[in-house]
């Protein structure tokens, strides 16, 4: 047999966007350049918009900064978060990509147990091209990949699977806990590398990590609104945490799949456990209530989109969590507000042509775009 | 510091029980020897009752042949199969032990990726001696383990975990594929040692193997009937998954938990997968029924122990599987009989003292015991 053909570009070169919020300059990238340089980088810049973020040279980007922010979004720019990663979540907006990827300016490139660096959008790649399971458990953990399948008395006619919509890549190092944990343990480090890619199954609800994190745009982009947060908000570092479950939930209903486990990136650093509790400490008590309300929640059989799944959400939101303090009639607005601007934004094709008043122009949006 | 105090004695040596089916000679115990010699094994020879097994010197062990069954249990020996390795289930039933280990003959010891030797039951008795996390995914696995925990956004109130019941082992080498599978790929071999222990999610069902499994008998020990399987049944092959299914609904409605990964035994050799299909094809087809049937089973309130719950399933299995095929009436009817055997030799210590009349005798029950 002959070989296979060496692809001419990489994956999905032309279909990914790579979203990273930051508020410093981006020499996190040098080490990346190998596996990142030809995508096409969106740059979400928080805090002070005055300040310039470097870009080391032959990386594709834009970037929008807070300024960017309010003049794509207008009114409606109050749902992007300022001062928390949160804000990331405009660039999945303005991204016109079928996928995402998107990592923090603290993630280096980790090594497999083997010593290579590991390519963490290679695998996020290949697990959002490969079915997922979450209909029943395989023992054998990813049945795609290479030296795997289903294991004995695994249902034939659950096999096809269902298509992926999320992939969330792990961490060595510094682990993802939180301010009481960072606390208890400050000397704690993942050490251990794990070689598998499982499927969340259905119903189950699971702590999505926004660091090292991938999914398909189309099928999922509308439910991954990372929420309200940061400045003016009483919470932060709950961002990533509201959009997986909501996420989640929205993906059982649609049959849609989420991966756990492989890519690793190294996570170098890690954030000031005091700080950290006082953004925290509220999202610890309120998520003993947010996820019975999660767990519980059953959307309806009409609901056949994303944004239509996401809009019942957030008044259910309103409606079941607005008792638990106000701020979650402020999110459950914001949620709207969201779906509002992703539908302006994120027109089909024929309709954006003929009226696109706020859609982003890559030169007008950023003057620092290459 | 000082150091902790080397332990005296094997953990749980008195309090775990080896049960090992079988239809020939035991050497394939002389690799296990560093591990499994100070425990006591039951093994149920399968087939011909006049064979004679050998066991290994130094193995403390009682031998049960289909002769034993049929005087230990009388008319209830019906419920026990013959020729298949569901008979091991016979030594779940006399065993006297809190703790079971079950393994085939045909598993050695594997190696980890370091080259060292695994002591599978150290492993399953670690699983078992942890809690399980079955109502929340924590995605650095599990979280009792040295060097992990939970992860940020992992909720509070849910991190004491529930009582492990069953540690479900993996298998390096020959996978465990059914015929179709094993058909279609006779040379694949697992050779991915994953360095996980999870627990698998509230609300999932999963394929359980027999092939190295341990349990906690105390807690789910009368669901962990193999079903009626071989010589004079329609079916084969599915007796572990049987007892999977059976356990796992239980476990869910009782708050048990149930994991699965580490250990790794090595799986020596691929049985034939000729046989195999005739053995499995009803199964193949009926499980398609049947995993419908288990995930939509509620069991009611009332049922607060495992034999409650069991014989609620077994009337469940009359009910609704009996027009699959009529098999499953005359399975519903054998779950019956196992719990009624169970409960015989199974009594409070109080009251067996009194009315013993079919407990085992180790020297009665076995000439071969040693």
């Amino acid at each position: 047999m002959a070989h296979p053909i060496t692809p001419l570009s990489p994956p999905l070169k032309d279909e990914l966007d790579i979203v990273i919020p930051t508020i410093r300059n981006l020499d996190f990238l040098e080490m990346w350049r190998p596996f990142l340089q030809p995508y096409h980088l969106i740059i979400v810049q928080d805090g002070d918009p005055t300040k310039v973020i470097k870009v080391p040279d032959g990386f594709d980007y834009e970037l929008y900064n807070r300024n960017d922010v309010n003049r794509v979004l207008g009114p409606k720019a109050s749902c992007i978060s300022f001062k928390d990663s949160a804000c990331r979540c405009f660039g999945f907006l303005v991204s016109k990509k079928k996928y995402i990827f998107t990592i923090d300016d603290d993630c280096f490139v980790a090594k497999d147990p083997s010593g290579k660096e590991i390519n963490a959008l290679a695998q996020h790649i290949q697990n959002l091209l490969t079915p997922s399971t979450p209909l029943f458990f395989n023992t054998l953990y990813d049945p795609y990949r290479d030296g795997a399948d289903f294991v004995r008395g695994y249902p034939f006619s659950l096999r096809e699977g269902v298509s992926t919509a999320i992939s969330h890549g792990l961490w060595l190092n510094i682990p993802d806990y939180d301010a009481p944990t960072q606390l208890v343990k400050p000397r704690e480090r993942n050490t251990r590398y794990v070689d598998a890619v499982m499927t969340i199954p259905k119903g189950t609800l699971f702590p999505m990590c926004g660091m090292n994190l991938a999914f398909d745009r189309e099928l999922i982009g509308p439910a991954m609104y990372f929420g309200l947060m940061g400045d003016g908000q009483p919470i932060g570092r709950y961002d990533d945490m509201w959009a997986g479950w909501c996420a989640k939930v929205i993906c059982d209903h649609l049959s849609l799949g989420v991966k756990t486990g492989l890519p690793y990136i190294w996570h170098s650093k890690a954030s000031n456990p005091f700080v950290n509790l006082k953004k925290e400490y509220k999202g610890i008590y309120w998520q003993e209530e947010i996820i019975p309300f999660f767990q519980s929640i059953i959307l309806s059989k009409e609901c056949t989109t994303v944004q239509q799944c996401y809009v019942e959400l957030s008044k259910n939101v309103k409606e079941k969590l607005g008792s638990v303090d106000p701020y979650f009639q402020k999110l459950g607005d914001a949620m709207v507000t969201w779906i509002e601007a992703w539908e302006e934004l994120n027109r089909p094709k024929e309709a954006s042509a003929a009226a696109e008043p706020k859609s982003v122009k890559k030169e007008e949006a950023s003057p620092k775009s290459k």
